[in-house]
């Protein structure tokens, strides 16, 4: 269990944890694998959600994924990257959180995820909390925990008397 | 200023923190850009140290500079790639630390930044810091902080006291 002062001073920064969905790029499962290469490519990630029409979050499309289908076609060539689509090269089993999952497991799937995707109770693409916005997160607790303890010593005391 | 309690914390994890070069795949700055997209493409990677002949560090090859290129060249085509090197692409404006560097410019260098080359005094290139690692010892370091808190409640105490 994470320690509830380090929770508090981690969840100050919630509001800004989270990307929200209209600024995050993504692709739909249905587009050719030609256009998602496009769009990595413009926008510089290394990897992109991929939504269904309905906005629901399915996987998530990475630049390795499309750059391997395109050397396993025929050396590296990508001319026979449109026949292809989004679903044939996606990862299906990604973990996801909801805006109530807890700091905890938010941090120990960050581990393995450059980002994790937020879904609503119905699957629906949120936003992403990112390892960066959690670092951001991390560097202020670190800091704050250290002005805390020099301030208000009595929350210490507190917290050694409650255990 | 990071806490000495947080830093001694987080530095229970140095000895793993630091991904050794011999464990690092890297290309060579001379190396064609053709065998450079197939070394990314088989480690898996969205980017990779780029060395000199003397094992210096001298910048990063990501994957997306590479299609980029390559979409450049002429739409999605990489044919022309090979006439390209390494060090046509890589980029150089890049945060490193040594062996020796604060935890506290280190946790600041991992928000814009997936990992960071470790350098020694003559610029070899040593190793990698990953944010996948630091991640794991904050997991560590929140969860240590409260069984301290729980077990030795007099440590706090004279955290208090010599603040």
């Amino acid at each position: 269990m994470i320690s509830p002062e380090i929770e508090q001073l981690m969840m100050n920064k919630k509001k800004t944890m989270v990307i929200p969905a209209d600024n995050v790029a993504n692709v739909m499962k249905e587009n050719p694998l030609e256009h998602a290469l496009l769009v990595l490519s413009q926008v510089g990630y290394s990897s992109i959600p991929v939504l269904d029409k309905d906005d629901r979050f399915v996987g998530l499309l990475t630049l390795t994924d499309v750059v391997s289908k395109m050397m396993e076609l025929d050396e590296i060539d990508s001319d026979n990257l449109s026949q292809f689509t989004v679903a044939d090269v996606m990862q299906t089993d990604i973990g996801t959180i909801t805006e109530k999952s807890d700091l905890e497991d938010i941090l120990h799937l960050l581990v393995d995820a450059n980002y994790l995707p937020v879904l609503d109770e119905k699957g629906l693409f949120k936003g992403i909390i990112t390892r960066r916005e959690i670092l951001k997160a991390v560097n202020h607790t670190f800091h704050e925990f250290n002005k805390e303890t020099k301030i208000e010593p009595k929350i210490l005391l507190q917290v050694s008397a409650d255990q």
